[in-house]
């Protein structure tokens, strides 16, 4: 069981208001997904997602794969029991993680061999074997394996890779076999806008459940990753969710939302907030700043989050100064808090007809910079 | 304001049952002290700490001169106010740090020279500075500033070391401003008897709000930490609390109960988690073995913590070998809920004239080892 339904239509943007249906619940769309790598969004339990309000997780099927292993996760029924996380999850293919952290790859027809980056061990990745994988985590929504290109990439080599990833979603397709679980497609062609447009006619032709566009954010500029995603999405059709992988800033998000994306994930909160970089209705601010040595002020006065009501900006200094733990946990909470709130904050000015007004006024803000309220 | 009400002797151990006042709350004896460090107790925040039953929390003054320093602790109002926690606090001389952490240390009359183990800057520490710096820090007790001998020592340093702690004890003690905080003296001597007598009948005589029998638990065998413990119960007064610090084990705490001690403090429970060992009601059990790959069950099934109520052994295993930090907050929410709920059970089998048959009792099923259950 999976059902989206579009809400409604901003005006004078293409951003769009929806929500969608799962086994383990509801999801209002635009949304941000937090990262749970391995079976835990980094430093936070399942009660504090809730209360920073996700609505949905991420799930990597590579880290999962390699420890504890699919297997061991489907024994205590799935994901969802393992990690104790009773909302939607959804799992990416693997094939990112392949493409980025693992050694050794070498891609064929049939999939790709590459070895783990933990131990070396030699590991063989097919469509197939990756709904198998995701089948076992039993996710709410699955993705296809495609080929992640790297940036740059010659136009000769993506328009060879978007044919395999097209036969590949296809190979996906066929292996799916529990009816509850939602399948991606994912669109890839780089930077190239016919590649691009050809990819996303294919991946639609073949049907899935909601469309991702991969490949981007991959070191490319902003404005360029704008540029194809505002061109992509209207190869998309309406009535799927649209998911932009491994996006990104507030303001990408902000951008993204407003070229017709519904769907977000990005390790950005939960990673910058390890190193003490926080995400402010101001713009970042730098917590190990001595500036804060003696400041009483939350984080963001506009944030009720658990971080913001609680403690100050002189003792988050100190703790992170210290090497603390406790450091790295409320520095999650509070960028995890920003960015659900953000996408909140999106869906209800699209709801009231002042997307536009509001995102022009959320980015003027960004700009006067964390550091300097 | 501190006082202590004893409330009931046992009849067959020296155990006993009472409790003390402070101005931000009382505190039921016998007990454990988690200890936070630099302002926080590793891992965990405030809430969790009273969601596992802490009365009380020990601080570093050592670690907290070093960093944020007590004049910025003083600046938000105190360490309560600085770190959240509202309940009473214990702080340290910084002798102990001084004496196991910092670097070329020179011990005078006046006080004791040594070098940060941070930066390496020198600092002059003597019992006037010690009680200024906890009397920033606003705790609601404050130790005097002892000398921590190595054990082994030659009986003629310790001879000579008690003297000067006995000296440093009156300083501390006419040093002291503030009403409201208490001021606890402490009795050395090694482990030599006669001297352990001499400097509790020394330091007692210059009257404190309550004793510590310091200079135990520092590679000596368990036996003889026992012995001593009992030995100076005997000299120490009975209208005052009795604190061992640094100690220790869950069998050394019912050991050391039985001898007439009412206050404990211990990195035991905190640390150890961090290492994946914990504790249980059958003993400890090392959560990253094997053998809970497939483990559905609670690290303890007589746990009511929040991570036994939620997670099972596979979860846990996974996370720790995955090196998550949840692992570490949900190991030192579940060891710190073990030593709080052990205390608790202390006082209630005191309160039920049992307490001898309940240590028996506990002592038993720790043999069992948890990696067993
Ligand atoms: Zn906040
Ligand atoms: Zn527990």
């Amino acid at each position: 069981m999976f059902r989206f339904t579009l809400v409604k239509k901003d005006k004078k943007t293409k951003a769009r208001l929806g929500f969608f249906e799962t086994l383990h619940g509801k999801v209002e769309t635009p949304i941000f997904m937090p990262v749970g790598t391995a079976g835990s969004v980094k430093t936070v339990t399942p009660d504090e997602l809730k209360d920073v309000g996700a609505q949905i997780i991420l799930g990597n099927t590579y880290h999962l794969h390699l420890r504890p292993g699919e297997d061991v996760v489907n024994h205590f029924g799935g994901l969802h029991k393992f990690i104790r996380w009773d909302r939607p999850i959804l799992t990416d293919s693997g094939g990112f993680q392949v493409f980025s952290l693992a050694e050794l790859k070498n891609i064929t027809e049939e999939g790709v061999t590459f070895r783990s980056h933990l131990d070396g061990h030699k590991i063989f990745l097919t469509p197939e074997k990756s709904i198998e994988i995701q089948s076992k985590l039993g996710s709410d929504i699955m993705m296809v394996l495609d080929e992640c290109v790297p940036y740059p990439c010659e136009k000769e080599y993506v328009k060879k890779s978007i044919k395999l990833t097209t036969r590949w979603a296809k190979r996906c397709k066929e292996a799916k076999k529990n009816q509850w679980q939602a399948l991606f497609g994912i669109v890839q062609g780089g930077v190239y806008e016919d590649l691009r447009k050809q990819s996303a006619e294919e991946i639609v032709e073949i049907g899935f459940d909601g469309y991702a566009i991969g490949g981007l954010s991959v070191g490319e500029e902003n404005r360029l990753m704008y540029d194809i995603t505002d061109f992509t999405t209207d190869y998309l059709p309406e009535d799927r969710p649209r998911y932009l992988m491994g996006v990104g800033t507030p303001e990408d998000i902000l951008e993204c939302v407003s070229r017709g994306v519904d769907m977000f994930d990005c390790v950005m909160p939960t990673r910058n907030a390890r190193n003490g970089l926080l995400f402010t209705s101001y713009g970042k601010l730098h917590i190990k700043r001595e500036q804060w040595k003696l400041s009483d002020k939350p984080i963001d006065e506009n944030c009720n989050c658990y971080t913001c009501k609680n403690f100050s900006r002189g003792y988050l200094r100190h703790l992170f100064k210290a090497g603390e733990i406790l450091a790295l946990r409320l520095n999650t909470i509070h960028n995890l808090h920003f960015y659900i709130s953000l996408v909140k904050d999106i869906r209800n000015a699209i709801r009231k007809e002042c997307f536009e007004e509001f995102k022009k006024e959320k980015l003027e803000m960004f700009k006067i910079g964390g550091d300097n309220v």
